[in-house]
């Protein structure tokens, strides 16, 4: 073999199916982790035009989910909004329903706007209004109605990049338009949301979290529960992470979701984590930095926070609290022992 | 060897301390549970009398804690109520203390009635109220205070009798009569109690929950949620297990705490668990058949349950809902794989 | 009320099923443990003619399972070698069977002497050669039968005090007098043993590990590959941990097994737990320190190391390698939070 | 809004980072999963003259660590093996070293020729032989030095396909080339590979397995002792799980290793899994279909199986047992529910 050139030996190796790792190692190893995402905020105020204009334009023939994907500059093809991690906004109008399906993405809805519709997910209705979070995991039938008589918007975060990531993901209709009601209407959360009481009777289906809406109503009252002379964390403020009351863990097995509470003035000391995140505004004005860019979030933006990206968060010119919906892919990155935070110097 | 007969080997080996087996087996396997305590019913009314009684005719010095140990006539030495635990009941007078101590056995709270009392657990108040269920997990300091105007009174819940059956109960005196406080009052049950959200921002501890106080407003926000329309398990009707916020399990190692809600006409199917049980009356009448008694229960009444024994509750004659409280040494079975629970025929 | 004494009151809630607790709290709430059983040493030369000779005396219908009980002179009624554990020593001559049963008990036999003979647990046959470490976990069926030529003996742990205190213990006999073999001959530890490698296609049945029987040969490859410049612990020596291999935790939910080998002229530094332990002498001739007293442990002696007591492992004036068989309670007090263990000054 | 086009709301939508979501459903959620991988076979014996080419014709200075990649041809940027997973095949010479550092990605190596080489994990010298299976996992020090004769080589195992795409990857040279030994050689497989045994004084230090290397010698006793007369698994046969001896898990957080031993003229049953799997043959002939692809595999190739292709081994024509040395990223499927397996009819 001798006689043949380093040249000759690398296609030869190539036509074999293997290249040389010699030549790509830089590539493959990095110091520390470079996101292809980059920090990028979406206007509500923007979009919510273009959402009822798709309302009135196509039919839910031609556009039976309206769901406007926000698609990370960084992240077109395949599409996602960080890693691992989706986020669309979607509107419903009155007497609009939604064919009955699952897949094994898991999903969630954080209301936005709107009142009286409800999705139907493994047989319960679960109802909706603004400031909820709503579950649908993995493998979960779910579908919709809307009964009220405005347009009704909520954030949709699903991992389909992280299902698909990984190529496992399934997805089949129910056959039928809608399910049947099978179990009182709002009957996870009547159950299981109240002052830590788990219902004895009831038994873990899936390592999903079985609450089908967090009220907001009850968030209200825990932030007011803890009221202002609770500091939490040095970087987030009071920082709530909805859970699992089987296991006290996160609510769905690769997404938490979680509600930051800033007070007027705070100024969060600067942190990373190799987790990728989405922030939402629920209330009052934010400033918040993420690697060399500064972000002004009004309520209803949303903002893509890539892992690893030093963030902060900046409250100095609020005299409102500021009330944020957070989620992210730290669940999966735990599992996995691939999760870092720390907290970074000023 | 085989020229002494069977009786001197018998007394020859009784000195090298052995003991035949063939001649014990019958004590030592039985084909199920016999349980030494016996079912019994502890009247609250006959008893407050004397405990009022003591606080006049004794000093603090006398009786620094005034605890009625309910004792088990079964279990009289030493005093347990059912298998594993205790159940006292006691009262504390405006201005009384109790000197700040701690001990591996784990203990809580149910109170009966009075206000304005506070228990410090680990630098933190938590204040009682009527229905409240305050925990002090095993090795926690704790003392009281009573700043109030009438007697404050309590079921007290140990597990000293397993504690001190498997030889390993510790005690320490705090040396200050009564700990400073180091955290917001109540901080505890503020940032943990409402809406299934967890502070991220804390870290647990122990096993055991890390909530001081479960308030009776919200185990009363919780049945009332849960409406009339579920009916809850055949035997017990809704039962709600106060839970640990960062595992979903019970709220100590070797205790779990549910509150049972009955409804008018509700005849529970007969069961039986392995688990060792105390209820306490929090409002309504029940009846309860235990083995072959039955007993009437009048609000805060006090009934053991043995474990293994058939049981079954019949609310046929009462007109207003029931609410037990129950206890038991259920998480410790589990968690030696000696649970076996089922449910029996009429 | 006021009108009654002291004394009088006292009678009357006796009469009510009460007791003042603050007359018995120094009872109940001790400093540390105190343990009711003492150090105790059996010796087995002493005790095996008497085993030799009960079974020529008595016929298998007087005595089927010749056990001797080592009973703890602090733990007479009812009988234990410790806190929750027991020992005995069983003999099984030729030909000899034992009717097929289960119990919740966890059991085990580590063989001290004879061949050739078999368990059947669940329906495995396995075998039994002196060292060999054989499991019965709870409600597994087993019996046996000795197809050799000498008296076979064991020794026979037990976790009944454990059971029988929690008054969890069930009893069945299986009806049949032996079980039929319903897998290949010692298939568990063909199957389970070597090289950390989990058979994928088998399924955990229960908590307990599923290897009936852990060699001896297997155990001397252990100490054999560790050599003689791995130190262990500075008390113990290399202590190694018979594991369950679905979990790598211990064999059974409420005993733990391990091997202690200590070096010629190792003087073990003083150490003390809150688990109950039972010594029992595999090789050479250890000197034992338990509280105030010091045992010189000959071959095949079992010894009692009471909670929490003091002990110390001295083989100063030992030529040979010094092999232990150790039993506790520890995975017990571990999954209770019970478990304390500290080292101590010499 | 009503005025403009369709069109022109997409192209404004566009503009503002958003994409209509029913436009794309179809990519983005399928019926099943369709893997980018295809199933692909590496010929060893054509490879392996390159690798010695590189040898000769390239200084340690350009090509330090000479691996071939084997680059699935549906995963050629980034490069990857299957989904999840890289297979590199790593050949050293004597004298050679390779500088000491870590990354978060998960490797393995599995050895498939050559001795007297080690490699120091984290202060271990770890030594290799054929059908070794040796352990880096993540922010594991590793270098390697060959005191031997011959050529050198192995199966590399990586991750970093998974950890990159999580963007979770770091690296990080140690500083010296080598590191220094600072425990006993081959310590961990002398203390932790045999009969079951877990070391009580060494402590688990993450969440891998602390085996540096589990020997083919011991492998090959697991097959011995459990015979003819096992049958296994219907798809795989005899399967057998290298184990963490602190969990009873798979080795690494995100990757598991196995053994298959297929008897002459097994025919195993159809069968298909999510995870993705790379086989290796270690000794015999074996045809195995994946998709609509049979591949013949001669001893020490490598074959790709994708995700969810269905696949089968066949040994009817072969004389002698097969064996396949097979890892996945099963675990990481099962950490985040996503992994779903099946049989399929003939």
């Amino acid at each position: 073999m001798a006689e043949i050139t380093t040249d000759q030996a690398y296609s030869q190796i190539t036509k074999l199916g293997a290249e040389p790792l010699w030549r790509h190692y830089g590539d493959l190893f990095h110091p520390e982790p470079r996101s292809a995402a980059v920090p990028h905020r979406w206007s509500f105020s923007d979009l919510r035009p273009y959402m009822l204009h798709f309302t009135e334009t196509l039919s839910l023939e031609e556009a039976e989910r309206r769901v406007l994907m926000l698609v990370n500059p960084g992240l077109a093809d395949p599409p996602a909004t960080v890693n691992s991690l989706f986020a669309g906004i979607q509107i419903i109008m009155p007497g609009e329903t939604a064919q009955a399906h699952r897949h094994t993405a898991n999903a969630f809805r954080f209301i936005i706007e709107g009142e009286s519709a409800y999705t139907t997910v493994n047989g319960e209705r679960v109802h909706m209004r603004p400031g909820d979070l709503l579950l649908t995991p993995g493998w979960h039938w779910h579908d919709h109605y809307h009964e009220g008589s405005g347009p009704m918007m909520w954030l949709d975060g699903l991992d389909f990049p992280l299902t698909n990531s990984f190529e496992a993901g399934f997805f089949e209709l129910f056959g039928d338009r809608t399910q049947k009601s099978s179990v009182p209407d709002d009957f996870s959360s009547r159950v299981y949301i109240h002052g830590r009481l788990n219902p004895v009777w009831e038994t873990p289906q899936t390592a999903s979290s079985p609450v089908g809406n967090y009220p907001w109503s009850e968030t209200e009252r825990a932030l007011a529960a803890i009221g202002d002379d609770v500091d939490g964390s040095e970087s987030e403020g009071v920082v709530l992470e909805y859970t699992n009351p089987w296991t006290g863990g996160p609510v769905m097995p690769t997404i938490d979701c979680r509600i930051l509470r800033l007070r007027p003035g705070f100024v969060g000391r600067p942190a990373r984590t190799t987790a990728s995140t989405i922030l939402h505004a629920v209330r009052g004005r934010a400033t918040v930095e993420v690697g060399d860019t500064t972000f002004d979030l009004e309520p209803k933006d949303i903002l893509a926070v890539p892992g690893w990206a030093r963030y902060r968060l900046d409250c100095a010119s609020t005299s409102d609290d500021v009330v944020l919906f957070a989620y992210s892919n730290r669940p999966a990155l735990r599992a996995l022992e691939l999760l870092r935070e720390e907290a970074l110097a000023d």
